[in-house]
């Protein structure tokens, strides 16, 4: 017995490549298709309609297929409102749940089509049903009672169609090279930041300590100051150590101007975290004039708030430093979802895996290590608009910051 | 003016290269030395004794010097008790606090030399007076009026003499390579192991999720069952990937004995999660009959404690994680301190950090990684007795199983 | 005012992908395009045609996009012969000349479609008018009068359609993971290797000199000896070192069985040379009983051909290193183009890329490399059939050959 | 019965670490070593003086051991003359032949102490007999009847002291970081430019491919342009995608002003092979005007000397491309022992290791590397003064000239 089910795609659904990957799928895990319709968009701004049925030998080979395209923006031509399930009990999840992709999504409730609030991937679905809200929901937030939204129907994802104008993310999409011009690419990362911050765009950093050691904490400072940067995701070492370098002019004890390590610079990092304990915290330490400068300084100054997230290699920590990973989870998340139009992820794997999970797929995002192994890791996360670099934060950032002087002056002359 | 000090030292101290950095420091920081005593000792187990006077222009300059000697092992002719001062505050350290390295310390207290306990790099010494104990203390960990020490007067540190017999340790100490027989180091890395467990030592596994991934959980679990692991130190996703494993025969969906993406696979994990949280920890769920092998399950078969620590990547997390970052440092310190002779470090750059931080210079150290930036990373941490394998798990695990038993039949038969 | 042209696509064109990357290639290069036929096959073996007309400003511009268009496999409805044009002299091309991609390429010549014999990428097309040949020719060999293809007029390419099956290739396409249970693609390979013997095809290896390193030489020679090897790409390292652990079971003076380095062994290589050297060549060696085993033994003893060629970093070279490049490239063109049906790269980026140059499209290609930036590299030549694996040849290779034995045997019985 | 020799050591040799070496290897090889005579500098500038006896159980294991002290620069305290033997053919060594370190080295013959020649690693010492000459040589040029040195018998190698005072090349020693503040860096190498060509030091560069990719070409041209390079070391890549630059202003088909691939650009690299194939070399296009500037235009034009090396990989290749690699080799060899004082190694490890094979181990190398990897087999070659950056071609060169623009500026004022 054959068991069949038609599905519809709408969109730029060849050019954006969707259509490849809708019949890839099918035939990959072992399905049939026959084509009922195909409407191809005469001229490039037209969209395209097909209509397909699928067929496969069991129900749930079908079931998994379909539930393959559906993450791709397929839909039932019918279809109903989803069905939902409450969660047995706190972080237990309901047999079937619908897992999330990062893209954009719609649950069809009463007849109504509800956006998905903070969608980020690899979560579940909560609806509200007296509100009328449908919230993505980490499992670790997951309370017993909570309806769950349970299989694909009446869910809708918007799969992005790829960015059609040659900007610089179609310019380098995929790509992790180092035998690119550098500094082209930087003269177009500027301008990109550039045009986004006069939309009205946000713009949140991902730093790890090494922008301190490699000497570049002063070109991002002065970004902070200049306004680039709307919210900072960092780690306890990068905070200490640009403390460490605006009290004592090192980093872990090297003198940043000279490169040689200074006697007795062990202590200074401990010093340092002790000084903002001190003070109670890295705002009173600016606020009393013990911080005078760096990173963190034009933070509080500039108020563009910062998480702190805790590790386990942490020396301290500070006392900003959010040791508990759930709540700095948290910090971050409710800073990610206000309109972060474009993430730069600096010389830091892990923080940037953690910010990358929350990211919904439509967001730019920059990936500069020296290590390709760790751009790789960012960019294989599933957004279309993602640019790897590899460099080292020492020249990348004083240079992106000399760029951004450059063309907004030029552009204002 | 001129200043000067007479220090002294003693042991392999020509052997080891220990006077060579001592003449290096003096010069290299502006001083100048005298040699007034020079007993070399005449064969290859005679200890030497050196006796210099050291000379500066300055103060400061003087005592930087002594400063960085003295963590070479240099020690006053004269000692005196150390000096202690009272932390001001919570987490707050006295001017001039005596910064620990990685190697075995003493401090001279009431005429007495104490040893100083839970050595580990870049902490403070807190003397408890009245129990005449020495503590080796983290920032974190510094209570208001504790009684630091201040300054090197009366502190000694026993600088570590690199091993003369050549063992695996010695032949490829420092080196790094991929150029090198694969077979042969893991065939010498499982004869230590089998001399050290004879001996009674004890054996930690840093672990990252790789190991499940490539294939290695089930000689990990192999290892774990035969008694070659005492302890295990890996977070969230090694641990619900290794339970994923066992439930669904996947890792991240991936079926790992076909390689293919399993349909529905991205929702194992947290199906996985979810499981032990409903049994309310990996102990529950293995007694209930609901993980019944792999690398967890092993662990609590065979009473080997382990410390999952959690990350702000985390999904879940599972209820065994502890999420606060200094909640966790702690476990690992009171694991890492009993008696660890040889730490494994496979796969996991942050984790291994974390742990080495917490290591002392002694204990033997072995890196494995596929990136050879992190083994050199870990490499760099001033153990004398570190390897560095750059290997994948997948590969490495399953050999180095194979050779622990293949020697540990040949050595019964 | 307006120019159009009309182009036709044929085959697997939608679920191979090639429909995006001509819609892409047009809209990227500024030109538009109406659909005026586009029957798409129904079932999953119909090919699709369609009919296209596309229009730019001017008339280079519509040029580029044919021209990008045509090697995608698009051609013109009407097809007229080939443009020839003579070479002016020796390596001095005519302008406008076709260069090649390595994709199997036909031009119609008196109405005939000639094969291109030898295809490789980046060379010309030499149309030998009374032989009614066509031949793939690199600058090096042009000759002055030679009747070189000009423009893209009567030239079909077929360009290679995705492999529907679910193979290692298609499986494991495109990643270059070192997460990914190794034992598994390892085996997945071997089965590979052993349906193309059964088939008769050929398969070629090409060696860097980590292979004698990381200890894997007699895995290779067991290969070669059991007739999985038909053809060796080496340079003079990797058979110096090769024969130096023959002769004295060093590779660079390290003892390969025990890891260390033996006195007096940075001598071994030029011994081992100066004993080639001696005998005449290494067949000569063999037949003298001087080289007893290893990788050139068994290409010897095997009839298995193989190029040594020389570089600027060769000590000696050995009486078989063919030290000019261009004959050396020769010599391995006219190996490759003898059937070969997968190629092996183990810890070369050099030879891999010197012989991935020459490899037509088709050809299956597994590229194992320590370093992750060559398997990327190798990677992006573009083929089809490519599989990068990050591991060291010391454990890789060992693996595979008991993958082979295993499977070989099991299917025999 | 025990045997024993004698030997001495002179210099800095406790400070040098040469002792600690010494001692090392006598009880890494299993000898014992008693100290006869030990007076230790007294002060940092006083050379000091050991005297050794050497303890073995065997004939074999006494010569190994005073064979490898030889390396160290430890002398028999009665030296006799160097004890030569005939070559039997070409390239076929004497039994028991003396192969070379990279340091200093002199021969005593008829009581003359005879400078080595030409000094590079792993080669022989060829002694002209009426000329009183000592010739290192390598493999490749011996010939049958050369007077070979054999044994360490009159033969005295200056083992390089390290430099005492503060330079950037001890500063960086043996690191090969990306955690460095690489302006910091750049700036002290600008620096030690500058005071080696007002010494009248000469600068070599081996040059990548990438420095052109990377949009680096300008900056290299210019510091030719203004004397601070004079030997250019490069390949078939470099040269072509310099010159495809200079006439087309793209890199392997992609503009470098726009970061973009340019249409038909794939056949700009060998339509500029070409165009140098009808002016019969590099230097007639520039004369001939076709080449108006660039890196090897620079080269032309101030008289700068390159050696292009070829490849099995190159297309092509250019006119003045040597692809013999013997050849290539010699000519190389000829410009290095030219006064080179610095060899910058930017982007290419293949040109890096063949030219660092030639290079007596007191020239100052520096190696500019994106894969650390690279970097570090560069660091590996026993160089007491090489420094390694993890950085691309396309940020450090530019920067370089910045500061070699701003510090000699400066000075001049």
């Amino acid at each position: 017995m054959e068991l069949c089910r038609e599905i519809e795609l709408e969109g730029h659904i060849i050019d954006s490549g969707i259509m490849t990957l809708v019949f890839d799928k099918i035939m990959d895990m072992g399905g049939e298709f026959e084509i009922l319709t195909f409407n191809v968009g005469k001229h490039k701004k037209d969209p395209s309609y097909a209509r397909l049925r699928i067929t496969a030998a069991e129900d749930q080979q079908l079931d998994s297929i379909l539930s393959e395209l559906h993450r791709l923006g397929a839909r039932s031509p019918e279809i109903k409102d989803v069905t939902l399930k409450p969660a047995e009990g706190d972080r237990i999840v309901p047999k079937g749940f619908y897992s999330t992709t990062n893209h954009p999504t719609f649950v069809k409730y009463r007849d109504e089509w509800l956006p998905v609030e903070g969608i980020e991937m690899d979560c579940l679905i909560v609806v509200l049903e007296d509100a009328k809200r449908a919230i993505c929901t980490p499992l670790s937030k997951l309370k017993a009672g909570d309806a769950v939204v349970i299989g694909e129907n009446g869910v809708r994802v918007v799969y992005p169609e790829r960015p059609r104008k040659v900007s610089t993310f179609e310019f380098m999409h995929g790509t992790v090279s180092s035998e690119r011009p550098s500094e082209t690419i930087i003269a177009k990362l500027a301008r990109e930041i550039l045009a986004l911050k006069k939309k009205g765009g946000k713009i949140a950093i991902v730093g790890g300590p090494a922008i301190v050691h490699t000497g570049a904490a002063d070109s991002l400072a002065k970004m902070i100051r200049e306004g680039y940067i709307d919210v900072l995701f960092a780690g306890n070492a990068l905070a200490t150590h640009d403390i460490e370098y605006n009290l004592f002019g090192t980093s872990l004890g090297m003198d940043l101007k000279t490169g040689t390590l200074v006697t007795g610079g062990h202590k200074h990092h401990i010093y340092a975290i002790s000084e903002i304990m001190r003070a109670g915290s890295i705002k009173n330490a600016v606020d009393l004039g013990i911080v005078t400068g760096g990173i963190m300084y034009e933070c509080v100054k500039n108020g563009v708030p910062f998480v702190l997230a805790g590790s386990i290699r942490d020396d301290g920590p500070l006392p900003d430093v959010i040791t508990d990973a759930m709540e700095a989870q948290d910090a971050m998340r409710e800073l990610i979802q206000k309109d972060v139009g474009m993430v730069l992820m600096i010389g830091t794997l892990l923080h940037s895996v953690a910010v990358g999970n929350c990211l919904p797929s439509y967001v730019k995002t920059i990936c500069v290590d020296i290590n390709p192994a760790s751009v790789t890791k960012l960019m294989d996360r599933g957004t279309m608009q993602a640019v790897g670099v590899v460099s080292d934060a020492g020249a990348f950032l004083p240079l992106l910051a000399k760029q951004l002087d450059e063309q907004s002056s030029s552009s204002t002359a």
